[in-house]
């Protein structure tokens, strides 16, 4: 079980990336968290693929009739091969497309298949819209029960108690059906001694929900913990990790993900929710055979169930569709982003007619704001830009010294121990604040929100003055004592979200980082604001205020600082641009706040990419070591592919095999001998022409079976790769044909080639090798891996950080 | 004069594609429409190319210091690569932030050169914004010119003439300072003559209107004509037409525009105003080295340009950057999204402020509906879907063939008479009907709108029962005799607009589609709406409408149909998905809404889809011959590289250049005797090896540079291509050094890869050409054009209908 929980870990300690995927693959359990049975695992730890899909089907009839089972499959921790993936569904596409005309049962067929691909998004959508109702439904109730309970059934939420009481407007939280601890227990609420009892109950029950969630993740999911989104990231990438999105994962991360979020941790269930998304979506892939089937075409299905995700998290289709595409996508088709838009609309109308907030309301923060902004404040505006830049940068360098720490010290090997301190820690510090001890999202909502007459918050403790009030619209006035009391409380909330989040984001419970970071940006900004507001109305006659800020107008929103600030913050630590802006437009509805938020978010995006150019996500990835080649960053230096391949200088030269001179036995020998995925086929040693490439897996494959069902295939049998095979003396033994499994058009580049074309070629093709050629005569071989590590090596890092093929 | 305005009429007469470009370039005059000046004119009709580019300036050292003038630039009418266009701007990047570390200077201007394209968005976004504040108050005031003047200053519309006296609300378009042409000349407004007065000056106006716009189009700008769109796609997917884009272009365009719109004419702005921001956006990039000299920067820049059209167009930033990521660009990183962004946010603000609709709202068609529509609804709207698919593909196909007509018949030669024609039956129908006479955006507005109680219009009056109203909810109600009334008039404005609108794109004044086509959608929606709203009035007994729409319940909007066929429409013609329903969500500003745009655009789409695949952009793409390589659409046939590329079967074999035995005298009758714009260089004649990649243009100046400055160099020196040239007898001349002009890494496929896999990697990777190889030996040659012609070919289109390199 131990062993389990720290899979990854394990692969941090191997340090020789050669036999890296031995060590991984033996430490590795799947009874639990696979999904799809790894066919090929008795193969050894190397990719597999069906060799004649690049040259259809047409020319594969020497003796491979259909592909052996588990061909075109891959092992697990391993990079697909995009152009292969994308033929093979255009070749099923072309078959169904053909047939269609033969029969109207085939027509049928063709058009089911066809449409198979929205049914998916719909399902997906209503999956994911009744999970996230169902999370947020228990969250709220789970949250409360840190408080007290509800007398007319425990399974009633706070508010939920409330609403059957008749209660006055203002007081609508108190009702006589429900009770706090002491309440119940001691039979009154008042005094020292039921606050301590209340103090002890929510720290107890804090600490049973984070040791019940991580419990959970280690015992049965390793994969639930963290936010999922960098790895998601790197599956979309076309990475192979197996049981990451299986039933097992999204059974247990959906628990744990509503155990964290009431626990009071400072995380979010943002994050976790596109994750979960992904799950739905890769589970229900299996009902169709077009996404079971293909890699390539179940991460466009993926990309889509990313963008319901977030849309159900915020409430926001638009800006779902836009984060998938600008963060977690790599391989976006526009088919694609109209069925992610369609997946995320159905989702985020399941969420709302299920109405877990009991507001018929989309978003999950709803703001209103009365007053227009005027120009001068974009002064602040950037000023919180500015904040929330350094912020981030500041987050994701602690954040991943943290984490590295964790992975190479002793301290990662209590997981279950850290989660308890940290929740204790979290606990006994949020309790005494009003502003800590609600949920993040509530204080959110708090924040944003404009004060109106009736508003009984403490935010809200302005000295009123009713004669100047006309309707809703008040003017700026002096803040009571309530507010100063707030401002201090809300600076101390600020301090601790700030340290607390860097320790809690990584360890082994599903959290997500847009809410807390979006808090810290929102305690930053409504301090900002409410100090802006002061400002002008007690000095309403400095020049900067004069004409827009008169005495009794309200020119003022604290509660739109709170959105810039959290905007901000979020832009900070993810570095999302549209998306983030998007989102938060469809949380005020009003494209007049449009442009305080990009002012923020450009701000904030600058100033933290000048510290540091990855967002968190992509530090994550980095440290986990995951083949991620990045779509945004320019590889910008001025190398070329030969200093690239691989055979280098001195080295020994490439495996290669001839296309009609080697016999079985030769070519067992290479396999025996050298452990690399797969061998170029020249036309002879002396003139190293290159003819085409062949899988290992395909090899191994063939020989087997020729040794078994070919006649006169014996170990001095020649293998002939070419059409037509020279004539042998009659005396020796037939030969093995194997042109059907020769790939014939393999990727090649010059030696010449600057290696920004051939990164440009392997993000823009999704290759997972490319041979390397001088004159004509093949050279070498460069691998994805090749290229991650060369780009790590020019930036100055540890090109042995690339951990996996 | 003439012969200007028949330019692209001129590409189509031609049929041999050999000899297509001396056609075209004989046949042309740059003088006017020009941008840039076509430095390599003189050199021929092909494409021209700093060959040095792709293995950067450290290998280009043998004699060409600085690249000859000229010297990486494009011919016009042909396609540029992209690859090496990126090349060279990395190269100039590199350089840059090498320097930067150098002096405080060079800092500064690294600094400068990475804010230049944020500075250059701002002044696209203010520039567009104003320009179509200008063209807005200009159309508004011209079209209300058509029906009277205002005495208080003849340059106020009418709205603004009536805002200044005191008239009460609901006669608010009725004031003295007002006068129509019949009051103005007769004195009085009444009778049959008045009528017969108002409706000569209206025909009169609208010809002079559109005589002028035609007349400034044939004269001036003749690439002002149309929408833009289709071939801004082209030139954004990497073709070149000089001037399309130049200022001579963007002033006749801004102009005419204004002229056509109020003339009445069945077309609208919003098409056009992207070719505006488009203009704006190539001129702009004048001021920045960055983006004046390179091609595939600009294209990023143009994007964004073509966001911020459409935002203005229709007050939808968020819709503008789908749209240009959806419909018009080709190559879309996330940079250039963000940037889109922020160009198409100011220039949305630039024009609010400029408020030309004087109410301060962004949008074209500020919509408002109190009621949330049934699940019942969706039948209707999927029958509005229905409709607007059908009228889509009806639209796309009468237009094209009309255009053809146009082309291939002595129609096309009276363009003048035409516009004339079309100009004078429109006004002679239009007059007559009041939702005709009205300006199409006005009919749209008055359309999708909510009758609330005090609505003057006669679409709005309904049978009032004031005892059943409550506030602003107006129940169902009985049509009365002016909804009857307004139904027949708009079912004739239906048919009129259906057939006027395929006549008037394409003619030669500026011409959008986007409002012609909503309004037929409106038109149809609206009629509907009524219907049903009628229907659910009379029989509320009925199953299907009990529960939700019980007697005196407000339940049928007929304006939410009139925009969810506006949506189909639109759909239909285009075949926009995501873009337009986030552009009518952002008309409408509420999510509630965004389920029946979207059921209504996708059944719009499956159904114009299954009739026929092309929206009205690449329609008109494949009319005019463009090279524009479509990226939505799969290929789909199981051809080979060796079926599609040159030579042929039974044709001589390729022309290549070996590395180091031809003279300068043999290169030089190659270069005479073949037009192609590049030859692959070898070996050696008998290897066949490949070596590199030549350009014409390159060998030509190289050689003619070489003679006239290298001693030695006369027509019998060798020409040499490698590193070290073989020793000769000490008599022969001396040796021509070539290798700086040769491109060491051309993109190579085999001759078996299949098709599909060549469109991918030219698709990605915006190859112009890509040789051919068989076991390192070279075969053959593809260019972009071959890819064309092979692609029109499976579809059984004509392949010569490609008609530019």
């Amino acid at each position: 079980m131990d062993q389990k929980g720290y899979r990854r870990e394990s692969f941090q300690s191997a340090t020789s990336d050669e036999d890296m995927l031995e060590i991984a693959g033996a430490s590795m359990d799947f009874s639990m968290a696979d999904d799809d049975p790894p066919l090929d695992r008795e193969m050894g730890g190397f990719s597999s693929y069906n060799g004649g899909g690049m040259n259809g089907t047409s020319t594969m009839m020497d003796f491979l009739e259909e592909p052996l089972p588990g061909v075109g499959t891959y092992e697990d921790f391993n990079t697909i091969d995009w152009v292969r993936e994308k033929s093979r569904d255009r070749d099923r596409h072309r078959e169904i497309t053909n047939r269609s005309k033969e029969s109207t049962w085939a027509l049928l067929h063709s058009v089911s298949d066809a449409f198979s691909g929205w049914l998916l998004m719909l399902l997906i959508g209503l999956l994911a819209g009744s999970l996230a109702g169902l999370i947020d439904i228990s969250a709220h109730w789970m949250t409360d029960l840190k408080e007290g309970v509800c007398l007319a059934g425990f399974w009633f939420n706070h508010e939920h108690c409330c609403w059957k009481s008749n209660t006055t407007f203002t007081d609508r939280d108190k009702c006589p059906e429900w009770k706090s601890w002491s309440q119940l227990i001691l039979g009154h609420g008042e005094g020292a001694f039921a606050y301590i009892l209340n103090y002890f109950m929510y720290v107890i029950w804090a600490l049973m929900f984070s040791l019940l969630a991580v419990l959970l993740v280690k015992g049965f999911a390793p994969y639930a913990c963290g936010s999922g989104i960098p790895e998601i990231k790197t599956i979309l990438s076309g990475f192979i990790i197996r049981g990451y999105l299986g039933k097992w994962t999204l059974v247990i991360k959906t628990i744990t993900l509503v155990l964290a979020v009431s626990s009071g941790l400072s995380l979010g269930k943002e994050g976790p929710l596109v994750h979960v998304a992904c799950c739905c979506g890769n589970i229900l892939c299996h009902l169709f055979t077009k996404y079971r089937k293909n890699e390539a075409k179940r991460r466009e299905v993926l990309s889509a169930a990313a963008a319901a995700g977030v849309s159900v998290a915020f409430g926001a289709p638009i800006g779902g569709v836009l984060f998938s595409l600008e963060e977690v996508s790599y391989y976006f088709p526009l088919k694609t982003l109209w069925r992610s838009f369609f997946a995320a609309l159905v989702a985020a109308f399941t969420l709302r007619s299920i109405n877990p907030f009991g507001n018929s309301r989309l978003v999950l923060f709803y703001v209103e704001f009365h007053m227009p902004w005027h120009l001068l404040e974009l002064v602040p505006f950037i000023l919180l830009g500015i904040f929330g830049g350094l912020w981030g940068a500041f987050f994701i360098r602690s954040n991943i010294a943290w984490c590295r720490r964790r992975k190479t010290t002793r301290l990662g090997k209590y997981p279950v121990l850290e989660v308890i301190v940290v929740t204790a820690i979290t606990a006994v510090l949020a309790f005494p604040n009003e502003y800590t001890r609600m949920s993040t999202s509530e204080l959110i909502s708090e924040l944003f929100n404009d004060c109106g007459i009736l508003d009984s918050s403490k935010l809200c403790e302005y000295v009123n003055d009713f004669n100047s009030t006309k309707g809703d619209d008040l003017p700026d006035r002096a803040a009571g004592p309530g507010v100063y009391t707030a401002m201090w409380q809300l600076a101390l909330a600020l301090i601790m979200k700030v340290f607390i989040t860097i320790f809690t984001f990584g360890m082994k419970v599903p959290s997500g980082l847009f809410i807390p970071s979006m808090a810290v940006g929102a305690i930053a900004g409504r301090l900002l604001g409410v100090a802006v507001e002061q400002l002008a109305f007690y000095h309403h006659d400095w020049a900067i205020f004069s004409g827009w800020c008169s005495q009794g107008a309200d020119c003022i929103t604290p509660g739109l600082y709170a959105m810039v600030g959290a905007a901000a913050c979020l832009g900070g630590v993810t570095r999302m641009t549209v998306s983030l802006v998007v989102i938060m437009f469809e949380l005020t509805g009003g494209l007049e706040y449009i442009v305080p938020l990009m002012a923020a978010a450009m701000t904030s995006k600058w100033v933290a990419d000048a510290i540091g150019r990855e967002g968190i996500y992509d530090a994550h990835i980095r440290l986990n070591g995951y083949p991620f080649l990045e779509a945004k960053e320019e590889f910008s230096h001025k190398t070329r592919a030969m200093d690239v391949m691989r055979p280098r200088k001195n080295d020994p030269p490439l495996t290669v095999i001839t296309q009609d001179s080697m016999t079985v036995e030769d070519v067992e020998t290479i396999i025996t001998k050298t452990t690399y995925s797969g061998y170029p086929v020249v036309v002879s040693r002396a003139s190293q022409r290159l003819v085409g490439f062949v899988l290992r897996r395909d090899l191994i494959i063939s020989i087997e079976n020729a040794r078994k069902k070919q006649d006169g295939i014996v170990s001095t049998s020649v293998i002939c790769f070419t059409d037509y095979c020279p004539p042998l003396p009659p005396s020796s033994p037939s030969v093995l044909k194997l042109r059907s499994i020769l790939d014939l058009s393999p990727f090649t580049v010059t030696d010449e080639t600057p290696m920004e074309i051939v990164v440009d070629i392997f993000r823009k093709l999704g290759l997972r090798q490319c041979l390397v050629t001088h004159n004509g005569k093949l050279l070498g071989i460069i691998t994805k891996k090749d290229v991650l590590k060369h780009i790590a090596q020019m930036a100055n890092q540890d090109p042995n950080s690339i951990l996996f093929n």
